[in-house]
């Protein structure tokens, strides 16, 4: 039959994920990939997690596997309270709603938030899975201005004071993909922007507890309790195939979330959620963390050295602190998606940063890297073979076309590609 | 702030589910319930489930915590192909795509298939959660006529004449609300009239291994299966806490749900896709349902016996042979809001059926019994009393009328409430 005929309006706006073809060849044998966005297998407590799964199955017994409560399974929501006064938030564990990772929470505020045609205000790049999220609730995007430091609060405030954003959503530490952080002073000064025009912001805060160096920053909803939807997941410091996240939100919208959540998946799975709990209560994460740190972090050093070493004097990257990638800017006229192509046939794979950016012929000059997944030798020997590549592509010959390669058209089918 | 002001047009069709303040009565010590629509806690396998995750970390380590693939893990795609032969549906692994519980291939079909006012036909009654997923897709609703066999396949092919519906949704196999089986004639006329007027069909079938006796009857999906979505799901033969379910779509279909799990989950979470696996590909489904089918049997016949002894001559029920349900009608006439009232204070509970049609008004002498939760004995006494209260509300005390008692404008806020 004609299936075509039978599709919503919305549909249409559902665009199959560009970068799926990128991560099939980053995922060739032989490929050195800096393509990827998901955290290291042996970052994984597994071990751990046998121990959790008879721990939970004893002590919760049938609680563990029966249906649940939307809201979320109440011995992890509190577990969370105290995991999050770390954070400076507090909260009670009633007011945390868990859900099925932090995507669903970036599902669920397009869901009930944007009509056809509502303005979305977000940093440009931006997480590629939140535009594929909001997308089948068809906004129109306005980008926030940027610089090394992440939103330039007087971009938002041009933003706000134009009064046309149904809500900003910002990741305002490690961001994905620039790696950039917020910090503290803008943190304040966006907190009052917000409050002062009456506003709503979308905090995703997922690699806060990925940090290498230097001091962690108060998270905004912190700052702005009452105007911020703060949007967190145990995905990078446990597992995220368990697929559990969570949101705190005003308490109008969180009413809002729980019954979209309930039309969507009813709740997340209890098991994992007991899993979690107990991960969280038996102090596992701090005593675990540190491993994952220790893990990332060299391999972090690495490419920022390696960046220094072999790209050439007017390329600029990103230096976070922590999270999982490196943002990194070419000179005027290069085009990133040539580099990826002679870098490929070299066989070291990236993803050209073009792919964040809301507004197609943005950010042709960018490319993204993530050091979480490859060794610090292999980020050294692709690194290498990277700044080769650049040098080689002398300017003259780069194309500056912004049209859309064949490879961008295909369809998307993935999870991992979004992240 | 004022959040009502953020709220996107559809969010006013997000319905609060009315029935849970009445399953939160139902849940008060010393009440009987008959108002739940949940596995009894004692048809897990819960100790089988503590040797499955031992061999799921042991056999597929890290791969059962990381991100995965949207469709689903494959060995769970894989062993659900197997499994689904019983059902004369053949079909590879690929094909098939997992979801978190059916709920999530409800509310990707909402969204990629329903345009405001777009019409889609259904049951009357209907299952609460399928109306639940598509309310904030802002569909009409087209009621087709339905008997003691479900569906009559002339008030099918009205609606379908019409070609106003974009799709039917049905649950053919012991419905829920109604208990109801269509039988075989009546599957082989639908599956021919969804054929000849090139019409799309969701088949939700999360009960068909719920069979206390009878023989097994062909899913529709396997008489038409270019025509249909089959949805189903492992919630009701292993443990629905950890939100398994799966669909068969047409291909075109199929990729638009991907694209749509993709931007509101990623995936499904893989260690309990593993879990499924091991549970399916080690035949303990097989060895574990009998035990299943023991423990509801003898309450399903309880409850069939009860309501002829002590059920007034003038009331009608389903007398399903599988399920987890028992549906009554009451003659003209009976308001079942009043018998509630009247049975809650003496101490028994159950969800008055007017909550499972689309339109207000209809099924007001109607009510659902669940058979799974209470024992037999548990059954009998809430039987026995409900007839007794039946019987005392003499007919000229009952209100006729319609309108919602504030009970039911309470929100909602359980998963639970719309099983």
């Amino acid at each position: 039959m004609e299936f075509e005929k039978l599709l919503a309006h919305r549909t249409r706006h559902m665009s199959r994920s560009a970068i799926r073809e990128i991560l099939k060849v980053a995922s060739q044998p032989g490929m050195l990939s800096l393509a990827g966005g998901i955290p290291a297998p042996a970052s994984f407590p597994l071990e751990l997690i046998g121990d959790l799964s008879r721990q939970v199955i004893h002590k919760y017994a049938d609680q563990a596997f029966q249906y649940g409560l939307t809201e979320g399974f109440m011995p992890l929501r509190q577990a969370l309270a105290t995991h999050l006064v770390a954070r400076d938030i507090h909260v009670p564990g009633e007011t945390i709603l868990i859900t099925s990772g932090s995507q669903g929470v970036l599902d669920a505020i397009g869901k009930i938030l944007i009509s056809p045609g509502d303005t979305v205000g977000l940093e440009s790049p931006t997480y590629l899975g939140a535009l594929q999220a909001f997308a089948p609730y068809e906004p129109s995007y306005t980008a926030i201005d940027c610089d090394e430091d992440g939103v330039i609060p007087d971009a938002l405030e041009r933003v706000l004071a134009e009064g046309r954003a149904k809500f900003i959503y910002l990741v305002p530490t490690f961001q994905n993909p620039s790696g950039r952080t917020l910090p503290l002073d803008r943190r304040r000064a966006i907190a009052t922007l917000i409050e002062r025009y009456n506003a709503l912001l979308i905090e995703d805060d997922p690699y806060c507890d990925l940090r290498y160096e230097g001091q962690p920053l108060p998270p905004i909803k912190s700052l702005a309790p009452e105007h911020v939807v703060y949007v967190g997941t145990l995905s990078k410091v446990f597992a995220p195939g368990l697929r559990i996240g969570y949101c705190l939100a005003p308490e109008p919208i969180r009413n809002w979330l729980v019954l979209v959540k309930q039309g969507v998946d009813l709740h997340t799975s209890t098991f994992n959620q007991a899993l979690a709990a107990e991960y969280l209560e038996g102090g596992h994460l701090q005593q675990h963390l540190p491993h994952i740190l220790k893990l990332y972090r060299p391999r972090q050093k690495a490419m920022l050295e390696a960046l220094e070493r072999y790209l050439p004097a007017d390329f600029q990257w990103s230096r976070p602190e922590g999270g999982m990638f490196v943002w990194v800017e070419g000179p005027e006229g290069v085009n990133m998606d040539d580099i990826y192509q002679a870098a490929v046939r070299r066989q070291v794979a990236f993803v050209p940063g073009h792919f964040f950016f809301a507004q197609p012929g943005d950010g042709l000059g960018t490319m993204r890297l993530n050091f979480t997944m490859p060794s610090s030798d292999e980020i050294d020997r692709a690194i290498q073979i990277l700044g080769e590549v650049i040098r080689e592509s002398s300017l003259p010959q780069v194309s500056h076309e912004s049209g859309s390669p064949e490879w961008q058209q295909n369809a998307s089918r993935a999870g991992i590609e979004v992240l």
